[in-house]
């Protein structure tokens, strides 16, 4: 039995999300990547990724691993899977890897990107690939705040409410923004994130650009653990799965783990 | 009666074209500012486009104007016709201008732009906006080809067939190639196009670009006046119209025409 891993980018507009939603008749990118890695291989094939996206969030380089008995070569998989899939979906790369590979259970880092178009009116083509933020916003602030926020902390305030984790805290390695003309990139990387985590976060910081809060209010938001102490959650066609990262030299490693199989 | 000229982008894609199909039901930019402005300015409202761009053809800087006693004042109107206006339309600037203002017949030059999107696999972000070519490209070919194209000719072999036109002769200002990345720009700026014409010149320019012809045949093309000398006519997402070029100092020199209104 092969593990393969595949590398994918999906546009989120018009499905309902990332994970299958079994019986209720809702498009989701598990499923189209199901059915026609189905067809391909001939076989029943159950896509695991690497964490699910909500409806309308973008992928760049989501990741999933499959298990299945194809001959057909990964290298080829790709291109194969690119003329049954809608052009929506896109399969960038595939590769065997070690067969105790997860796509969910050994990430270890991930990276999204959250997109704002700040000026007085958005050009069309943005409309479902970012935020539109028709005021100015103070960068010098915002980045004072995004600053608060990396480093290991409990993110319980920006965690959507009604989630059953036990576990708030998590390790923010970078938030950095950046500028290309009237957008705003917000990247965060870290080694976990908490539902509706980076939306809530970029709405927290946006309110600092906008002088609703000062940078120096993010340390009290994070100490006072409630949701409503942060800011909104942001619209979710801003917001692209931007990288996965897994052990390094994961492949050797990995099979060097000594597991008996 | 005032007479107002708007600057609009759209979205191309889900409509069909930018002129109104009375009576067919189908969605066109046309119609959709009609009724924006109707409601704005509790007036029948009749749209003058520079020009039509067909279904899927997206709009950077398409200019229209219509007439109306409205007293809204032209930089009030932006906005509002914006939070009328579905997110795939937007009007970029709104103006008064002199009364004998048409925003066809007083175009001098129109700059259209053709985006490639030029590696082995298409992100999908871009399906919608870019002509995917999975195949090299020569460049250096290409834009000798583009060079043939300049100037003043008669473009019967890249006008689609069926057209009914008596001059065929157009100036093409320039043509040429810019490359971001995977993505190849051909911006051509004209006189007047011919239907179709870009997307059969960028067409032809390919075939230039995969060696099935040499930059050589163009002007052997153009001298054959003949549809089927050219390349394909490319479909119309990667084309967007860029911008529509009017009399420099238009406004005052318009008013000074010596018109007798």
């Amino acid at each position: 039995m092969r593990n393969i891993k595949l590398t994918i980018a999906y546009d989120g507009t018009g499905y309902h999300g990332f994970q299958a939603q079994k019986g209720t008749g809702l498009l989701t990118i598990q499923e189209a990547l199901e059915r026609v890695l189905g067809i391909l291989t001939k076989e029943q094939v159950t896509v695991i990724g690497s964490g699910r996206t909500d409806a309308g969030v973008h992928a760049w380089g989501q990741v999933v691993n499959f298990h299945s008995k194809t001959r057909i070569p990964a290298e080829r998989l790709p291109l194969a899977a690119n003329s049954l899939l809608p052009p929506s979906i896109v399969v960038r790369k595939a590769e065997d890897v070690p067969p105790d590979f997860h796509a969910r259970f050994d990430a270890v880092s991930k990276t999204y990107c959250y997109t704002i178009y700040n000026d007085r009116i958005m050009l069309p083509f943005w409309r479902n690939y970012a935020y539109h933020v028709p005021v100015a916003l103070d960068t010098v602030q915002m980045k004072k705040a995004c600053a608060y926020l990396e480093g290991r902390h409990d993110f319980s305030a920006f965690c959507a409410s009604g989630t059953a984790v036990k576990n708030y805290v998590r390790t923010i390695e970078s938030f950095r923004i950046t500028q290309e003309g009237c957008l705003l990139k917000f990247a965060v990387t870290g080694d976990g994130f908490l539902y509706n985590m980076v939306r809530i976060m970029v709405g927290t910081v946006l309110d600092v650009g906008k002088n609703k809060l000062r940078p120096e209010d993010i340390p009290e938001i994070l100490k006072a653990q409630n949701r409503v102490a942060a800011g909104t959650t942001l619209p979710p066609q801003g917001l692209c799965l931007m990288n996965v990262e897994y052990p390094p030299h994961f492949g050797k490693s990995h099979l060097d783990r000594g597991r008996e199989v």
